[in-house]
């Protein structure tokens, strides 16, 4: 594994941004040969404004299809105050969201621009990451102005079986079997909420919070709980799964559509750099 | 004007239809050709299920881009319990609204189907119309998975002059200043409501109710107190605009994208066919 540049080099300064996004329309954040990322884009308009070439780093590498309504990435772009690129660019860091926002489509928005405080990275700084899935069940239909962070289910689903079963879930485990498999990587993760509510239109709801997720891990979740609340499984069958006792078919998968990324949360600024730390150390460990 | 028809005709069943859109992508509700409209979509989906020919009447005919979430038709399709066509068909009334959002793109959705009561006519009978015109002011970013019904203003826009501005629009007015021409319609409407709230994501909503509206005449009235909330304009120039002594420009009409038909009255069952009266006789009046 390559150690994270922790600092901006001599001339660049690291900038933290907060995005949200409609991830229909993109095969994900990751840039990919020959596909429409969300990284791609981002990084190509941060390009055509500091004409430098420039590397993104994201807190929730998002799947295709999946929204993000505060997303965070942090990227080291030239200084224009101070050193060799100083006064070399006609806008200033105030000017960046609206620039950028002019070249992206409308399904990107960069929400705020400033200045990382020291030791800020945002992917190894982050303590915990927050999911929303939202579900319309019993076949009911999805307003279509609100169809794009929607998945449908079509049968009834017991809001109380949903969050008996999610409840299960909580704490430090090995999440291996809601995971999808990738070598060399840990699938242990504390689960600190997985809760759910109807909103005022109806829909099903869940607030996911974890210190990180493995791929695929959130929709495997949802897939899980809604085999207890459609009455296929007993709530203890949750707990077979994690145990491994149970392999979860591929099938209970639940689409990224309605999956979206809301929030991440750091440490004061105090702590960002000891925060590296330990999730590297947690990282190397068991890697 | 064409009498409209008040009832079914023998071995047909009038229906009502309860629809929402996302406009975004259709020429407006009314058929046009060579156009993807609303009203083609929905027309050729009920004819794929009931083998017949069919015409819709909509209780508000919402222009290019613009939005339902409450948007009633009726139709007369024919009838499968009794007379002729019975037995025929392979669905009953209580599936139809599955049957059609089968058919239909995501976009469009069948939300309600039955019977009508007798006199009901979609748009005669109908006592008055709701919609809701929704700005994100201050060049703010719209949230990418809320865009398609906002519209963008650039300027801060004082809430309190929004409301003062619009009240002075309210009751019974001729509203020639902010419709655009079309021969043989009255252009005397009743306004019931119009008021501006902020919502929790910060969007400027208002809620605008008349016995009925002619074309573009919400976006007209949104421009109108815009231009006042804005600064341009004293609070009282929008009666001056109403009273005609200032024409209104072209450049003040808002986008259809903020707008959305948000729900329309009817009076009680024995008052359909004495509300259908009221309405035809104002419009021969003054037609």
């Amino acid at each position: 594994m390559t150690e994270p540049t922790l600092f901006a080099e001599s001339g660049f300064l690291r900038i933290r941004m907060d995005l949200a996004y409609d991830g229909t329309n993109y095969s994900g954040w990751s840039k990919q040969p020959d596909r429409r990322t969300i990284q791609s884009e981002v990084e190509n308009a941060l390009q055509k404004l500091t004409r430098t070439p420039v590397d993104t780093i994201v807190a929730g590498r998002t799947d295709a299809g999946v929204h993000a309504t505060g997303q965070v990435i942090h990227v080291d772009i030239p200084d224009m105050e101070n050193g060799p690129y100083a006064k070399k660019a006609e806008w200033n860091l105030a000017d960046l969201p609206y620039r950028l926002n002019r070249i992206l489509d409308e399904d990107i928005r960069v929400l705020k621009v400033g200045v990382a405080p020291v030791g800020f990275h945002a992917r190894f700084s982050a303590l915990r990451r927050h999911y929303e899935y939202k579900i319309v069940d019993s076949n009911r239909s999805i307003l279509p102005l609100r169809r794009f962070d929607v998945a449908p289910w079509y049968r009834p689903l017991n809001i109380d079986l949903l969050n008996a079963s999610s409840a299960l879930l909580l704490g430090e485990h090995d999440f291996a079997a809601f995971c999808k498999f990738r070598a060399g990587g840990t699938t242990i993760r504390t689960l600190e909420t997985f809760e759910w509510q109807r909103n005022a239109d109806g829909h099903l709801v869940a607030k996911i919070v974890a210190d990180a997720f493995c791929y695929s891990m959130v929709r495997n979740l949802v897939g899980a709980v809604v085999c207890v609340a459609d009455g296929r499984f007993p709530i203890q069958w949750v707990k077979d799964v994690l145990s491994n006792r149970v392999r979860i078919s591929d099938s209970l998968v639940f689409p990224s559509r309605g999956l979206t990324f809301v929030q991440v949360d750091y440490p004061s600024d105090d702590q960002l750099l000891a925060r590296i730390e330990t999730t590297l150390r947690r990282r190397n460990e068991e890697d």
